[in-house]
């Protein structure tokens, strides 16, 4: 089964995840001279070509999710650090408000439905962690649910972990290769970017009213980040806390995971066996011959 | 969270399941003057009403999984069982050999995908049980399914009931109740009915000579239902090991299980609050004064 790659973003799998180690900028290792832009690009090479042997292997898909914030840098992450990958390999589905088909199913159906083959990489922007997340910060969302039981508020949330818990589990010991995402944007850069969306005509499309109402329940949702990221981050689905107050550090840092992921798969084109590789000379022979 | 109903032929949740201990005889209550047909008729019309209560209600799905060796009466069961059932309510998938793209998944996506939604049944002619059943007695077709690691026959069937497990588990947190029947038919029996597919031309159709190699594989199925059943009975996922040599009894069998099951859930037409009382008594007042 996968096993995380190390990185100072990894959030701990023993319980001990706290928000307090945590930054929404650039860690230490960031350096003002170099240039993530352009860091970014030969990363993203590199995981053009490891995606191709992804493909080729056919053994394991790769489960990408991003959870964040409003205006934390979901959609311009996964347009950066994917846009070079081949797109018959690579999926990207976006989980906004369920259906109504998909609220009269259990709250994994939808997202079950979209996870990605076997030699492929699929992309969640939002996820079935919603259920813990914005759920959780609006507890009357379960209403739409329709659950046969008098809703217990000591045990929900814990059992929700646990559904989590147990169907990536499942995935894993199948062959996919989960990484979980959390973008951290602070408050105060959150304004910022705000603000821009507001006063920026080509960014007005991007703004909401709804934002401005999530983000008075900033501590809540900051407190459901918390448990669920402790609860969940497991060697064979890590979670990374990744600062996003800078963009550019930001996609880089996400992109750097990915690939040394896609490398400790050891992936390698299929070897053929004798009788394939003979095969192959007797076709070859056959046209030759034409 | 849904609780099994009490039956003689309920497998126990303890681990103490036997073969030894369950019979495809009728059990010491078959009346032989009895007309099972025709109770069954009754326990029939009395599901198609719980059925619309169970549709109105809108909190519960009901899912009823069957598995048997061929010519236990899979087919005959569902549709003697569920033909008074209001088909907008009630949904049958049968799960044959998988196909690429299901195989391109984890083993229990093609099934998840078909779960049926809150206030309908959804009845699934072999399951993601197979995975431990067939594929527990031919382990050669695992390859197919393209895992990543090298795979330990110590571990892989423990682990696939611990993925079934889990997932039963969640479903029934979730509003779905689950009911598992084993068609017990005996190797005797099964023979019968085999030559019977030979010998008499219309039901000629039904017969393969794949069947005859998996009878030769009796005595493997055996310990794989026993394991299987063992393992995965549950009181919020129970298994049922009915009887399968005579088939009016086995199918009212079936029958009154799924009914004690539906009036077990107290399902009732969902009350009106006052202000939506209200509001129809302004409805009737405007379409009567129009």
């Amino acid at each position: 089964m996968f096993k995380a790659v190390s990185s100072e973003f990894l959030v701990p799998f023993d319980d001990s995840f706290s928000l307090s180690e945590v930054s929404a900028s650039p860690s230490a290792s960031f350096d003002v001279n170099k240039d993530y832009k352009k860091k970014l690009e030969k990363v993203v090479e590199d995981m053009h070509d490891l995606q191709r042997i992804l493909y080729a292997h056919d053994k394991h898909a790769l489960l990408i999710v991003f959870q964040a914030m409003d205006a934390a840098g979901k959609d311009s992450t996964i347009r950066a650090v994917m846009s070079g990958i081949n797109p018959a390999g690579c999926q990207v589905f976006s989980f906004k408000k369920p259906s109504s088909t998909e609220l009269d199913h259990d709250f994994l159906w939808r997202t079950n439905r979209c996870m990605p083959e076997r030699g492929r990489i699929g992309i969640f922007n939002r996820s079935y962690y919603e259920e813990v997340l914005i759920v959780r910060v609006h507890p009357d969302i379960l209403e739409y649910q329709n659950l046969p039981d008098k809703i217990n508020f000591d045990t929900i949330w814990q059992e929700r972990y646990e559904s989590i818990q147990d169907m990536e589990k499942h995935l894993a010991r199948n062959g996919t290769v989960i990484l979980k995402f959390w973008l951290n944007v602070s408050k105060e850069e959150q304004k910022n970017r705000f603000l821009a969306r507001i006063d920026n005509q080509e960014k007005n499309w991007k703004w909401s009213s709804g934002d401005l109402k999530e983000r008075a329940h900033w501590q809540d949702y900051m407190q459901a980040y918390e448990d669920a990221l402790r609860a969940t981050s497991k060697p064979w689905a890590p979670w990374y806390a990744i600062p996003a107050d800078d963009k550019p550090y930001m996609r880089y840092s996400v992109a750097k995971i990915v690939k040394k992921t896609l490398e400790s798969l050891n992936l390698k084109y299929p070897n053929l066996d004798d009788e394939e590789r003979n095969n192959l000379n007797v076709a070859k022979e056959q046209l030759l011959n034409e």
